[in-house]
């Protein structure tokens, strides 16, 4: 017989309800009684709101009630009525209810007061069961279903590349083995090496850093594509932006130039975070103000101008600032924190890759919105991007954030074979491995391009949250696999 | 300035754009000419159709035109008149030609001719280039989006399970071992072994079998949710049917019982398989006429009886056949290939597992539509699936596709921390380092269930491909992860 004859409080809230009686089941976040009532604030995931139950102890026996503590799972029966209190507009006046399973109060973490996010984080599984998570993982599935719908609206086709991959062509960082041979006893050749022949996939592998050598394959059959997977640094980083896993949206296009790539990134931002406006609004006022609570801690210098909601709006709002890389140079050449020396790394030169503090100067300080930063020096930025006709620069996009710093780093792609194929071997890589990359220039090459979007960069940005590790619901870093 | 200033053949197709100018960017699959006309079918990966283009020597140089072969990429513009030809409805007369990049008829492996599969998966960075690799990838990408939109309409949360994990709970095979220790000289404890506490993650890691664990968290905290991403066997299995790196789709919803989570997963199904035939009518009705030229090669014995098309619509327009295992035990039993003996495996004792030729049996043969068999034996089932009240069975459910087997496998999860518990410790699965799945049950535990179905085995279903190897970009096996 199906259990599963409840309404969700999400429906609850936006039917026209009033005078049915409907089943409900959820968590107890709060309960409390006075001597001929108890209030029970339910929630079941399905939004950040509770709601409200009203047991009367004639109707409801106080032994079962006895059992509905914080963190208890129930089930309950009622007519939905006009509250008489403030704070909601309608409340369930139970009729009958079930505990479905109980929760120790003196055992059961979660009761109801502030946790830091460093506990919470430790009972990551539980803490879905907070407004602050319940909240982030529904904004980041509302994000993740955006950057489908976008995509698919567009006609681009959903790629899935390979997460075990024998090329670390990107030269990204540090990659984890992927092997099933016995550590302890690995087969070695006569030369004394280990003897990748008799690993699972008879050669050295590892963890994909990218998927975007082989979007580039399938976009230059179906014109445009996106993929969306998880990749992975071994970098043992241990801070509030890095996690050894992270999941990556990255769109590649046939016929597309620099310039058509940065509007598409632009176009893409605006609609996936107007989205989350849209259809999170609740959960996204919840984190405003959450937000804006942090920031009261945080010493006046260090807090923000603008609030979690002002944020999203600027972005969704204005057209981003486009600046070449030399333009960027030359502000911040000019700069007060720079004269000042102010910055830790001091920008004299032209060729200095941009750290942190110059790319939020840049958003925060001069423009006060979203920049798209084009043609870097080709010397800080991998092979595969188009080298512009000036012999120095090439046709690379990063797009800097707010409090994010760089939230899309993108290129046009070298199409031509000889410049492909001249930068590879400058910067020693091996071209006979990567006959395949360089078989899409030998046969049909055309103009294209295509961007990379760390998606807990976007998530972190969206709810307003300073560490990445509270928006990945169980999140990978130096000495953490727990769960 | 932007480069992209075409129109996609699938939008050329559709609109009402005669007489208009347009410009065209995409793959040349054939040329012909005449002494008067060179006719150049074009395709873009927009759509299974080519587009023709006409050109007259007059207009486009011979010079140029010699460049324009199988293979090379090409920019046209011209504008769209009724064809005089059949087979289009409209063409497009060039007005002015670019060849973005040649491929010479020498060397590109895709020239105009009947290609084996096998080939083409040692060209897979080029495959998708084929009218039968686009159709399957754009199908692929059409369920994809199904499957999210699908979840998203019923208000499922998407979560993203780690990828890395220091649990093989599950036990469903042999996993691949994630590290970043020097093969050659990994560090030893004092006792000889291997010192993890000096790998990347401080312990033993390795890539998930299934995210489902996590997802029963976060569903214990958000009601209904869904997984989507890759996991991996390491299995040495040679088959047209295994494959190490795969992506699952595995729901997990609080409050359903065993019928609740049967009702989703054959809602599930119906809707995704529908979607497709609705949105995918040209690719399929491709991939059906492919299928059945492959059939005619087959034995009589071994071809299906119904086409492609007529197996998908069976699927979307029958209910699926529920009954017991104890029920199709009877009926293998009582079945003319047992009683023969024209099975491999003889059904004779309650308590075997089925193999896939009793699977097909029972869906081709017996009931001639997909079948949820539920109930099973606990002893051939995993330590999570819910403890029936006879004691020997568990609320486990398969379903049974024809052509495919099992297409999904789930059940209603044990939420009784007793019963769970003590079945952990029968099956020796170590219960202290499962303590936050065993605090789910602690804490607010309530009947929940979910399933899992493996997304290549869909697409295998859906495009009647019959190894499934061609339905993935870029497939992982044994000896195999080039690209």
């Amino acid at each position: 017989m199906a259990f599963n004859k409840r309404i969700k409080i999400k429906a609850l809230l936006q039917g026209e309800v009033t005078g049915t009686t409907q089943t409900l089941m959820g968590w107890v976040r709060t309960k409390r009684s006075n001597k001929n009532v108890t209030f029970i604030a339910l929630n079941d995931g399905s939004c950040i709101q509770n709601y409200q139950i009203v047991a009367d102890p004639q109707t409801i026996s106080e032994e079962l009630l006895k059992q509905v503590s914080t963190g208890a799972c129930i089930l309950v029966t009622g007519s939905v009525v006009e509250s008489q209190g403030s704070g909601q507009a309608t409340e369930l006046h139970a009729e009958s209810l079930q505990v479905l399973g109980q929760a120790d109060p003196e055992k059961f973490p979660l009761q109801p007061k502030k946790h830091s996010l460093e506990f919470l984080r430790e009972i990551a599984h539980l803490r879905m069961r907070t407004n602050t998570f319940g909240a982030v993982f529904r904004v980041r599935h509302a994000l993740a279903y955006a950057v489908h719908k976008y995509f698919n609206d567009k006609g681009f086709f959903y790629i899935h590349t390979p997460i075990i991959t024998a090329s670390d062509a990107e030269g990204a960082g540090e990659t984890f083995k992927v092997t099933t041979l016995d550590l302890k006893n690995p087969p070695l050749t006569e030369e004394g090496h280990i003897n990748y022949k008799e690993d699972f996939f008879e050669r050295e592998t590892n963890l994909t850093v990218s998927g975007q050598l082989e979007g580039e394959l399938a976009a230059l059959a179906l014109s445009e594509i996106y993929t969306f997977g998880p990749t992975f640094r071994a970098e043992n980083s241990n801070t509030t932006r890095h996690l050894a896993e992270f999941w990556m949206i990255e769109p590649e296009m046939a016929f597309y130039d620099a310039e058509d790539n940065a509007d598409l990134a632009e176009d893409f931002l605006k609609y996936v975070i107007a989205y989350a406006l849209e259809h999170c609004a609740d959960d996204l006022a919840f984190l405003d103000q959450r937000a804006a609570e942090e920031e009261k801690t945080k010493k006046a210098e260090q807090r923000s101008e603008l609030g979690l909601l002002d944020r999203l709006r600027m972005v969704v709002e204005h057209r981003f600032e486009r600046l070449t890389y030399t333009e960027a140079i030359e502000i911040l050449k000019q700069s007060k924190p720079n004269k000042k020396k102010k910055f830790q790394y001091l920008v004299e030169d032209w060729g200095v890759d941009l750290q942190s503090e110059h790319e939020r100067y840049l958003v925060e300080k001069h423009f006060q919105k979203p920049v798209i930063l084009t043609d870097y020096p080709k010397e800080i930025k991998a092979f595969y991007m188009r080298q512009n006709e000036d012999g120095k620069t090439v046709a690379a996009m990063d797009i800097l954030f707010p409090g994010i710093g760089e939230i899309v780093g993108g290129s046009q792609r070298e199409e031509r074979l000889d410049k492909l194929t001249q930068r590879m071997e400058e910067m020693h890589i091996p071209t006979e491995e990567m006959w395949w990359y360089l078989d899409t220039r030998r046969f049909g090459s055309t103009p294209h391009a295509g961007f990379g979007l760390g998606f807990e960069r976007l998530v972190l940005f969206v709810t307003g949250m300073s560490n990445i590790r509270d928006v990945i619901a169980f999140p990978r870093t130096p000495g953490n696999a727990e769960f």
